[in-house]
């Protein structure tokens, strides 16, 4: 992501990152790659996918091509209190609205955003699940 | 908990933890302040709390006294691929029925499983949600 982390709370940085993510999976959702590195992993209802060209595929192919995301819920942490890594944990729930569907689909989605040198972040992991029931 | 890492993949961790903290929560409660440190985090519905002593506060003060926890998903991840802390990343969803209750609640909960020197595991961070809707 473009922005830095200078002064910033995790709050502030999930809250824009949550933001950005699902502008870009809404709107331009082939420029989504540039968030993940050659490390990232992704778990896609119980797939999982390693690094950003696998990631893109998977991300590329989902069988919709329209939808919109309302977030209902961000709540965020760093991932760890002890001289870590500086990542920020990221825990979203909302819905999606396919296009030509009636129904919005629950989901419940987790990233973890570790820092780059230069101040933005990338996502090291990312969890999706739709919510049945 | 209990069990130690060795030799297991982070799946098979990540299983045996759900299967701990769940039969814990269920059966014995007050017994699942054994998993934090201090340095844990959870949110809750939105609340932050921090440490062993908040959190087993917290958890004894939830509005319900006899639950049961109903697993349908879990995912989970290494929280780092570049020579990190060795962390676990859970991602559960499943649903909570409460005594008395006819109908189930649905939820998410994440969680950052850090190991020990002894090989064990802590709880580094965990956020819950109910799904609504």
């Amino acid at each position: 992501m473009a922005e830095t982390n200078k002064g910033r709370s995790e709050e502030e940085v999930a809250r824009a990152f949550v933001n950005h993510y699902y502008h870009l999976f809404d709107n331009d959702r082939s420029s989504l790659s540039t968030l993940y590195n050659p490390t990232s992993l992704l778990t896609f209802e119980g797939q999982k996918i390693y690094g950003v060209e696998d990631i893109f595929n998977k991300l590329k192919q989902l069988p919709f091509d329209q939808c919109r995301h309302l977030i209902s819920t961000v709540d965020s942490q760093p991932s760890s209190m002890a001289g870590g890594c500086g990542g920020i944990l990221v825990f979203v729930s909302g819905s999606i609205q396919l296009h030509g569907e009636d129904h919005p689909l629950r989901f419940s989605q987790t990233f973890h955003l570790v820092p780059l040198p230069q101040g933005s972040f990338f996502i090291q992991n990312e969890m999706f699940r739709l919510n049945y029931g």
